[in-house]
């Protein structure tokens, strides 16, 4: 970037540098509503990133997600490094919709000013909440966390990209009681490295072990890959915490050791890299806005079947296409 | 469209057209998958669509949901109306990750062969299940149905943005017993039109009404809108089916009435455009595939910080600019 970066930039991205919390706040704040002067500061931030390790926490509602993530997050910060914690829930109970709201978090976290702890929901016609968290994460990463706890539902495409754009994936599950199900979106279970099993003090704990020992069992020894680990613990009482920081670091270090994570953060860039570009072809257009005018005359001509859908969204592209030549 | 159309194309088209099973279920897989045949046989289709009414039913795994659409499916059929169910159904409990598989259709649907079932889940890299579902939907509206009913789980953005898409939403409730809560992606309640209080003989069936009348007269009568109803049913047995018939088709008339009909519709194009866009653009580049020779050297790029991702996506999008020009 040859261009004079503007004061205010330099010193916000400064302010982000140093660990200032605020600066960060505001930016991740930016960044969520993808304002267009995040980007500025995330191409700002970009070359000090890198470093973190992303470690990524996915469980449905009731699993004990948070509170697990209280105590990894404690007990990293006992070892002496920074940690932030991003907790990503796009879904409402039923209390009329209101989002997530006030998180409580018991904890390690509440009162440790040393553990930066961010919610992030779904904002705008854009989507982007993979890339919203992703570039969160990176600012976390340019203010020198060293870990970077991200913890999801599990339910949304937007979370199974997460969990694939991270370093290492924890999915937690919990013994069942009677015929409930653990609804995941479809491919989560793939993808965890280690699985967890939390409230492993409840009876039916050694049956859920041995049902993912025989799933584990399943899974192919691939080259620079291992079979994924299981750790119980009880996250409420602190059980079993440090076992898993030991097979989340052990994880790491094998993959390192492979080669797997650098392939791994690769995979993640050719995936970050296509949101990006899809993003900006809708806003080239100038498209973000649904009530956008020109947008509407295509609705009214498909509504009314003058023209199909399929040659009016190749119009539209042509327009961006054009109008990229001309920059 | 002037050019000549292949003769496979005009056959499997007028197959459709005269609502052969065979040739709808090839379409919907076409559709599914995402393969290219599919847009010239939906541009061809297209001109005959518009005519079906699309009822969005949504609600958690346990509440019924597939029990409730086949017993309104029945209704509609015992009213003489042509009929279709399309279940979208991205998650996956834990068995391993097998995606929903045969679904057990108990009554109606299962031994009426005219109901056409068919599951849809997500596939391929571009994502789009929401695109999918929605074109799915227009080769059953082109074969002639006059009804279709989609079914989802509520939790992931596809689902939200499906909800939104159709004409007119159903959102299933179950009275709770003990401290479970039915979690929704945010915005789901919002978009009801007909609240369903289904196994609405559970003792907590009251309380749970009492709720929904409070957050409903909160709801603000916009021009045009009414407020959500709220109808009891018991679908395993049959009970409140026909009054939550009259529910919709009452909606849907007042909706006619007074524009929000087409109103609604027009949204739905102009988010179905900018979806389509976005996936085209994705196409333009020829970055449909992860693997992808360029992008992975885009992607070395960005990872060593060389340079950042937001330079790289506009540089990728002004490449695909050009290679719209020049068609």
């Amino acid at each position: 970037m040859s261009e004079p970066q503007p004061a205010w930039l330099e010193e916000w991205a400064d302010q982000v540098l140093r660990g200032d919390t605020r600066a960060m706040a505001a930016a991740i704040s930016a960044v969520e509503n993808r304002d267009p002067r995040s980007i500025a500061l995330l191409q700002r931030l970009f070359p000090h990133t890198g470093r973190a390790t992303l470690i990524g926490v996915t469980g449905a509602s009731g699993s004990g997600k948070s509170t697990l993530v209280d105590r990894l997050a404690a007990a990293l910060r006992q070892q002496g490094h920074p940690v932030a914690i991003l907790a990503v829930d796009p879904t409402s109970p039923f209390t009329g919709g209101a989002i997530l709201g006030d998180r409580l978090r018991m904890q390690a976290a509440a009162h440790d000013p040393g553990i930066f702890v961010r919610s992030l929901a779904t904002r705008g016609a854009l989507g982007g909440l993979s890339s919203a968290t992703l570039d969160a994460a990176m600012v976390l990463d340019a203010a020198g966390k060293q870990f970077i706890l991200v913890e999801t539902v599990g339910v949304g495409q937007d979370e199974v990209d997460i969990a694939q754009l991270v370093d290492v994936t924890l999915l937690l599950l919990v013994p069942q009681m009677g015929d409930d199900v653990q609804v995941f979106k479809a491919g989560v279970m793939e993808i965890a490295d280690v699985f967890v099993i939390n409230k492993a003090d409840l009876p039916a704990a050694d049956r859920l072990e041995q049902d993912l020992r025989s799933l584990v069992e399943v899974a192919q020894e691939q080259e620079g890959h291992r079979q994924p680990t299981i750790v119980r613990t009880v996250a409420i009482e602190g059980e079993g915490v440090s076992e898993l920081l030991g097979a989340v670091t052990g994880y790491v270090a094998f993959a390192r050791s492979t080669g797997a994570f650098d392939e791994r953060r690769l995979c993640a860039w050719r995936s970050r890299l296509l949101e990006r570009v899809r993003e900006r072809a809708l806003e080239r257009v100038g498209l973000q806005a649904c009530s956008n005018g020109l947008l509407n005359r295509y609705a009214v001509e498909v509504a009314t079947r003058q023209r199909d859908p399929y040659s009016v969204a190749d119009e539209i592209l042509e327009q961006a296409g054009r109008s990229a030549a001309r920059e």
